[in-house]
C-alpha cells in the first residue's frame, strides 16, 4: 500500500484511565515524527463530538517535554465523550458533517482512543467513509480498565488499575484487623459486565494479604450462597475480607443496589452503578451483628497514575506509537491489539479487524474462577501478575503530581 | 539521672496509620543497641490490653531485617486497641494488674504509641506507677492522621494521610472534568474534631487541581451557606469539587449523616463517621440537578504506605528512637514532640509533659481560613507542604508491597 499524504485526528472516548495520556502521546510523538506524511496532528477535545464541533487542538505547537509528562498523568487530557454514533442507515447526519470536517482539514488518519462503545464508533466511521469513496485510515486503539475488550490480549489500563485494587487491598488488609474484634470488610471494585478488574484482588490474596471471598460478575451472585461463604471463612477466622465487582447480579438480572432502591443509566443505557459494597456490609452486619465496612474505590482505581503500572505506561505508549505506524502502513478499520507470546512474559502488537472487536464483551474464562464461583485459580494469577510490574512514570514536583500543561492551541473552526 | 536497668514495653493503640510501623522500628531497633541498659525489648499485642493480658513479643528475636521492613508496611504490626483505663481513684484494678506484670516482666520503660486517648493511658500509668514507687520511664510517641496532638507542631501519620489525599484529589480532579456535561463530587476526609487533614487538600488546590470548597470541622457547617458556595461556583464553572470533613457539623450540633439517619458510637463513646459525602452529594444532586459523585476516602487515606511521606517515614521512625533515648537519659511522664525550626523546615525533637497533652485537640488556627470558611489561606499551605516530602520506604516484590513479616515469638505467659 503506497503511503497517504494528510492529516491526523486523534480523540479519547469513555472512561479515563491512569495511562490513556501515555497512549495520546505514543499516537502524537510518533505522527510528529513523519511531517512528510502526516502534515497535521490534531487532538480532538471530547472526541467524536468535538470532530463534529471543529473543536480541535493542533499538538505540534505543544512542548515535546508536556508530552512526554502525559505518560504520567491519569484521566483524559483532551476531554473524553460517551456519544452514540447511529445507525447509518438510519440516520446519516453525524457521518455527513464528519465527512465534511474530514474533508475541510484533509483528515486522512483518524486513531480513537476507547473501549468497546468506542470501537463501535471507530467501525462505522470507518465503513461510512469507505462507502462514500473517502480515503482515510481508521484504527481503534484500545483502552478500558474493565479489560473487556475481545482481540487483545489485554487493554491498556487495566494493568494500572489492578496494581492499585491489588496494592490498597494489600495495605486495607492489614489495617482492618487490628483489633482484638472482628470485622467484615467489603471492597467494590469496578466492572459493569467483566470481572478482570474485580479478581486482581486475588494477586493480593496470593501474597497473603487479600480477601477470602472474591465475587464476579461472570456468576449469578446468591445472597445466601454469600452468607454460607461468610459464615465457613468467620468459623476459620474472625476477619472476613470481600470483593465485589459492582456488577454482579443475581439469577434474576438484578444488580446489589436495585434489590434496596434506585439505579440511574448513562447516554448509553450502561447502569450506573455503585453502593454494591454498602448495601452488602449492612446486609452483613445485621445478619452476623460484627462490625463491616463498606469500601468503593471509586474513581480513585481508574486514575491513581502514581501507583500505576511501569509495564502499562509503556504498553498503552506502544498502542499508540504503533497505531500510526499500521496506519501508515495502511492498515484501516482495525484496532492495534496485542498478542501474548509463549514463555516469559512479553507481547506482539497485532491488528485486529473492529468487526470482530466492536460491541464484543470478553469475559473471565469459567475456568480460571475456582468451583465454588468466589475465588480465582492460579491460571488468572499467572495471566494478570505480569501486567502490574514496574512504576509509575509520574513526575514529582513538590511532593506532588506534575501534570502535563498542554497549551491546547485551538485548530478547528476556522 | 542513673540509668535504670530493666525491660522495655511498646505498644501501638488507636487507629493505624501509615507510619506507625517505622515509629516501632525507631523503638525497637534503637532499644536494641542497648542490651546493658535494655535487657529484653518487648512489643504488645493490641497495646495495653495485651500488656494485661501477658500477651506479648519477643522483639530481640526479629529478624533485623524485618525490622527495616516496617519502615514500608502501614497498620500496626503488633495490633492495637481501643481500651479506656478506668480512672484509677474509683476502680484500680487494671492498674494492679499493670503492676504485677511490670514487677513480674521488670519492665523498667514503658514506651505507648497513639494519640489523645493513648497519651491520657500514659500519663494514668505513669502517675500510678510513681504513687505506689514502681521506678519505671513512661513515653509516649505521638501517632494520628488527625494531627490534632498539642505539644508537638504535627504529629507522625498526618504527612503520609495528607500526601495521600492532596496526591489522589489531583489525580480525582483530572478524572472528574473529562466530559462536556459538570459534575460535582464530594470528597470525605478523615478528621473528628480537627480539619488537618481535610484541610491538606487545599495543597492539590494550590497546584490548580483541588477543591473550589473545603469544609473543615473548626467551623459550623451551614447546608444553605454550602448552597450558595456551590452556586457561585457553578456560576464560573460546570464543574464543583467540594472536599468535607467527616467531622463537619451543624450550628445544633448534628453531624451530616445525623440529619437523616443514626449514627453508631465506639468503645470511647466516640461516634463513628461516614456517610458525609454521600449525603450532601445525594442533596446537591436533588438541588441542582446535576450529575453528583460521593468519594469516600475511608481506610485508605491511612494505611497508603506505597505513598507515605517521606519525611513523615523518618520523622516516625526518629519519634520512636528519639523516645528510646529520652526515657533512657531520665524523661518520664513526657510525650515526644516535635518544635519547627525557623527558617527552612527543620525539626527538634522535645519532650512535653502529658499533662499539658492529655485528652486536649488542637485544631487548625482560625486565621488560617479564609472569611467565608469554605477554603484555607496560604499560612496553612506552609504549615503543610514540607510534611508531604519525600517518597515512600515501601519495598516491593512482584510488583506489589513486601510488607514486614514478624516472627512474633510469645515472651509473656510464662
Amino acid at each position: 500500500m503506497t503511503s497517504l499524504k494528510g492529516n491526523l485526528m486523534f480523540g479519547q472516548s469513555g472512561g479515563p484511565t491512569a495511562v490513556i495520556n501515555s497512549s495520546a502521546a505514543g499516537v502524537f510523538e510518533e505522527a510528529l515524527k513523519h511531517p512528510d506524511v502526516i502534515g497535521k496532528v490534531y487532538g480532538a477535545a471530547h472526541g467524536i463530538v468535538g470532530v463534529m464541533n471543529e473543536d480541535f487542538y493542533d499538538i505540534g505547537q505543544e512542548d515535546a517535554n508536556e508530552l512526554k509528562l502525559m505518560q504520567g498523568t491519569p484521566s483524559s487530557l483532551l476531554g473524553s465523550v460517551r456519544y452514540k454514533l447511529s445507525d447509518p442507515d438510519k440516520d446519516d447526519s453525524d457521518y455527513k458533517k464528519l465527512l465534511d470536517i474530514f474533508r475541510k482539514y484533509d483528515i486522512r488518519y483518524f486513531l480513537y482512543n476507547g473501549g468497546n462503545d468506542s470501537m463501535d464508533t471507530c467501525d462505522k466511521v470507518s465503513k461510512y467513509l469507505d462507502k462514500v469513496g473517502y480515503d482515510c485510515r481508521v484504527v481503534g486503539v484500545p483502552k478500558t480498565i474493565d479489560n473487556d475488550l475481545v482481540g487483545t490480549d489485554h487493554c491498556p489500563g487495566f494493568g494500572s488499575a489492578a496494581k492499585f485494587v491489588s496494592t490498597m487491598t494489600m495495605e486495607v488488609f492489614l489495617d482492618s484487623r487490628v483489633y482484638y474484634d472482628g470485622m467484615i470488610v467489603v471492597i467494590e471494585i469496578m466492572g459493569r459486565h467483566a470481572g478482570w478488574l474485580t479478581a486482581s484482588a486475588a494477586l493480593a490474596s496470593c501474597k497473603g494479604y487479600g480477601p477470602d471471598l472474591i465475587y464476579l460478575p461472570e456468576s449469578d451472585f446468591d445472597p445466601e450462597r454469600m452468607m454460607d461463604d461468610v459464615s465457613t471463612t468467620l468459623q476459620k477466622n474472625k476477619n472476613v475480607m470481600i470483593a465485589v465487582s459492582e456488577g454482579v447480579k443475581t439469577k434474576d438480572g438484578l444488580f446489589i443496589p436495585e434489590l434496596v432502591g434506585e439505579v440511574k443509566t448513562d447516554a448509553f443505557g450502561h447502569k450506573q452503578l455503585g453502593g454494591t459494597a454498602m448495601v452488602l456490609s449492612e446486609y452483613l452486619a445485621r445478619e452476623f451483628g460484627i462490625k463491616t465496612r463498606a469500601i468503593e474505590l471509586s474513581l480513585l482505581q481508574r486514575c491513581a497514575a502514581h501507583l500505576a503500572s511501569g509495564v502499562d505506561v509503556e504498553e498503552a505508549y506502544q498502542a499508540g506509537a504503533e497505531s500510526v505506524k499500521a496506519a501508515m502502513a495502511g492498515a484501516s478499520d482495525v484496532m492495534l491489539g496485542f498478542r501474548r507470546k509463549d514463555g516469559p512474559y512479553a507481547i506482539d502488537m497485532v491488528t485486529v479487524a473492529l468487526e470482530e472487536v466492536k460491541n464484543f464483551e470478553k469475559k473471565v474464562p469459567r475456568e480460571w474462577i475456582n468451583e465454588a464461583g468466589n475465588g480465582l485459580k492460579q491460571e488468572y494469577i499467572d495471566y494478570a501478575m505480569p501486567l502490574i510490574q514496574g512504576a509509575s512514570k509520574q513526575a514529582v514536583e513538590d511532593g506532588l503530581p506534575r501534570f502535563a500543561r498542554l497549551k491546547k492551541v485551538q485548530a478547528g473552526r476556522k
